[in-house]
């Protein structure tokens, strides 16, 4: 069996993804190690859950969890990438990163995504998940949202000609994002001089750095007053969102992907994390 | 003065819009007095807050609100028109109708508005507003959005290609307005066989009656059981709903459309109502 460190290394590899998505990636993933890293336990899944694809071959997944020690603010952050042969004969490739934090603060989660189903292609899901309902609690979006000009990056992004807003089929999805979330859809399909990952190289990248950048200092470092009161509200909320995001994302998704039973053994692994 | 019959018949004219946006209004609007009408009270506002205007008489307005009667789910429906000369030699024109539900129920607000600043482009606002967190009444998001398709109506206009998706610079109102909100801006501009008139007749039209039709049926008619403590919850939220509303919407705007004097006239005497 594949030691830890050999199992991660394997992760960080994305071996089917461009050049600039697997750099973002891999940039991403070590400013967390290298920020949050003291305050994170080592990926406890099991090996078969770090790494499984389906009988036939054609989609392959790699998963890396690191839960927060109790003293932390965090609850877990996962990182993970699915690669998938389409039957069209290109492939789907999805490289993800989130982050869950404790109701402990109510600062918000984070979230990318990046969605590539063809070369010309990329849905780009990115963002700060407000924990609290923003119309009862209007401190909250202008304390995480207005005051810091959070809008700017997806404003940046949209001044781009490629760059059109994606709106996902799922209500759940639109309703759970934040007010400034960056979900759109790069298409370069008609476009000669600049490819996809020119685009993630130059625009999403920064952003995306940027975004989670801010997330680490302003919202897992920094400590926040939460009351008993408040603290059960965010933990229900939490729930809520960490079992509608199993359901909604990966639920409908892996049996299809993997076939059924690969599909409920990491599932299943996943909602206990999901459920503490 | 003038008597409450010929203020309504004034308000009823539309004078500034086209024929298309004239007549839709005024079907809504018979719409809502055919089949709710002996629900509601006759408007009760001052003859100078239903008909107003700046002191050089460049901008003008009307208003004409119904509250509920007492047995009635229904709070209070507001319809309006407002026309404003732009320094750059066209005008804006603004029409709109909202309807709030007591805290008896908690289906959704309706919400219309028709935004035109030129003749060629006009920015549509059409949606269910939800009164519950969508994340955490996750009931409330199937009953009112998924189980009825209510993003139908949506993707049916999203089909064409003078429709492009409008995003509201307040983050508030981005928050507040349902996963299935209609926020668009069609643009015909680059168009010679189609104009907005020809749109909001044959595309908007039909659907902001579809979408009544629902509202008054289902949302304003029917009755629904809510307990003590969802009433408070439900009150609160409304509350904060209507504040902002008035702030973020007509507060910001008033003043600089009609003059400080003029607009807090009006705003004050809207606010009685938006706060009871």
């Amino acid at each position: 069996m594949d030691s830890g460190d050999e199992l991660r290394a394997k992760f960080m590899e994305f071996p089917y993804v461009s050049g600039s998505q697997r750099n973002l990636m891999v940039e991403l993933l070590s400013s967390v190690d290298s920020r949050l890293g003291s305050s994170l336990q080592p990926c406890t899944l099991p090996p078969d859950v770090q790494h499984f694809e389906n009988p036939t071959g054609s989609a392959r997944a790699s998963l890396h969890l690191r839960s927060g020690l109790p003293s932390s603010q965090i609850d877990f952050i996962l990182g993970g990438w699915i690669h998938c042969e389409l039957p069209s004969g290109g492939a789907l490739n999805i490289t993800s990163l989130s982050a869950y934090l404790k109701p402990s603060t109510d600062a918000p989660h984070f979230l990318l995504e990046l969605i590539q189903s063809s070369p010309t292609s990329l849905v780009l899901i990115l963002d700060l998940t407000p924990r609290k309902d923003l119309i009862l609690y209007s401190d909250y979006l202008k304390t995480y949202y207005e005051d810091t000009n959070l809008d700017k990056h997806r404003q940046r992004l949209q001044t781009l000609p490629q760059v059109k807003p994606y709106l996902s089929p799922s209500l759940y999805i639109r309703a759970v994002v934040s007010p400034t979330a960056i979900l759109v859809c790069i298409d370069t399909e008609d476009d000669e001089t600049t490819n996809v990952e020119d685009i993630i190289r130059d625009h999403v990248g920064p952003i995306a750095k940027e975004l989670l950048q801010f997330w680490i200092e302003s919202c897992a470092c920094l400590e926040r007053r939460v009351g008993e009161a408040e603290r059960d509200y965010l933990a229900e909320r939490d729930r809520i969102i960490k079992t509608k995001t199993i359901e909604v994302d990966l639920g409908s998704s892996f049996p299809r992907l993997f076939g059924q039973e690969v599909a409920d053994r990491v599932l299943d692994v996943l909602k206990e994390y999901y459920s503490k």
